[in-house]
């Protein structure tokens, strides 16, 4: 006996926490600030900068873009950070990812002050996390996946999590976190071998490989709750990792795309950097 | 067709090691120093710091021993770390662990300068770890099982790696340097159902979980690669977690306890605090 699987909202549970972070920020008097980052003319990026910003500016969050030609030096963008670490006005920095080849990643991250770093992901951050101990930030997107977790209620002690795709912004950070929740974890990636048996044995499945249509109804067991952090264009329509039709038909809960995870990134962003601005007080 | 597990030879390849050392320490007229820091009175770690020093001071690292009592305050512990923290001729420092409960381990590990953290235990070399990229040091037990796993030429891009404990010294620092060599890796521990369906999958099987005799026939793959990290006193005898007569039946290779990754652990913490001297000059 087959039923659907349920949806799991992420843009109403966004909207609840984008709502309660508004009253918080009204309550408190706060003036939190976010600034960005952002090198070079990706266009999914900008996408998703204007978004961050539409949004924190609907709250009360200030934020500011410094935008860098895919050209600028790299010393033009470390003495910007280096402006807004020492800026008392900034509560949070992120760097958008990805950035143009020249620049590296993690230098750039290593930059920001773990204070400033919203998006969790200096080594003094990530270093709590594989410790076991509280990081200053939990990176955004497993944040907000693990809120989704605890909504459907599913029990994670003892539970299997297998992970696709062990990225710097989901399933590293991820793993950490469902492990300090006692679930056994498999940590997959597109070197895995015979990737349905793995999946198949996972009571919670997580995909974040950005790639479209790879979690289909062979790749799932019955009754698991399936997260979709993917992020794939396909023929101008944004699509997840999972095709969600087969899936629904398997899973017990379901992330959409969009509306699933997306959403709950960008809440979490905002809500550490108001954290960052009450600890400031 | 069964055949015997080729054993692994630690003790040889720690031998190895050390002996390349003191050519390097004597070639470069170093002068590396190992500072220790050892509260209360666990009679193990008593032994495991008398045999550190042995082995340093046989290659010609000199080493310090700061012994506190149960009873000494936090206080006078940070100020002595501050101090070799501090001091010039002072390459490594490490926190024996465990420590007596009202000293909070990961304050201690906090403290130590990570330009000095030979055990590659703060957050800061943590948390390359977890980023993938290059910590100033990695911990030496990860260490010494990623040569020894070397030393069987076992493929690791794509090969099933089950690790069996993740503690802070073994599992979880050694389930990124799994994955930064592309294996598929499984997080398993004591909240783990069905631990021998996990560890059947593994062509890389190591466990660290401290419990004799976990490991036997039933949780090997066939021709696995299997490293025993467990350290078990059993009627005064020092066992792993592997049942070792059943396991050489089915691995291909396996660490024997003692003479496998503990003398490798010793060789790779005093590899770190030459490097640490070297680093200075």
């Amino acid at each position: 006996m087959m039923s659907k699987a349920r949806p799991i909202d992420g843009s109403q549970q966004s909207d609840r926490c984008l709502k309660e972070l508004q009253q918080v920020i009204t309550h408190h008097n706060l003036t939190p600030r976010l600034d960005i980052i952002y090198i070079g003319s990706n266009s999914s990026s900008k996408c998703y900068i204007d978004h961050k910003r539409k949004k924190a500016d609907k709250i009360g969050i200030q934020t500011a873009l410094h935008s860098f030609p895919a050209e600028a030096t790299p010393e033009e963008v470390y003495s910007q950070i280096a402006a807004c670490n020492a800026d008392e006005e900034v509560d949070g920095i992120i760097v958008q990812l990805p950035v143009p080849e020249k620049f590296e990643t993690q230098k750039l991250i290593n930059a920001v002050k773990p204070e400033k770093d919203v998006d969790g992901l200096h080594p003094v951050n990530f270093g709590h996390l594989l410790s076991g101990s509280e990081p200053l930030f939990y990176p955004p997107t497993p944040k907000g996946i693990m809120d989704l977790l605890e909504e459907t209620e599913v029990e994670f002690q003892g539970a299997v999590a297998a992970i696709v795709g062990m990225g710097r912004l989901v399933g590293k950070p991820l793993s950490q976190m469902l492990l300090a929740e006692e679930a056994t974890v498999l940590c997959l990636h597109e070197e895995t071998v015979e990737l349905a048996e793995m999946t198949r044995q996972a009571d919670i499945l997580v995909t974040g490989a950005g790639v479209a249509g790879l979690i289909g109804s062979k790749e799932i067991k019955e009754g698991a709750v399936v997260i979709d952090a993917g992020i794939n264009r396909l023929d101008c329509k944004l699509v997840g990792d999972v095709n969600y039709e087969e899936a629904e038909k398997k899973a017990s809960w379901i992330t959409p795309v969009p509306g699933g995870v997306g959403p709950m990134t960008v809440a979490c962003l905002l809500s550490n950097t108001v954290e960052a601005c009450q600890r400031k007080l």
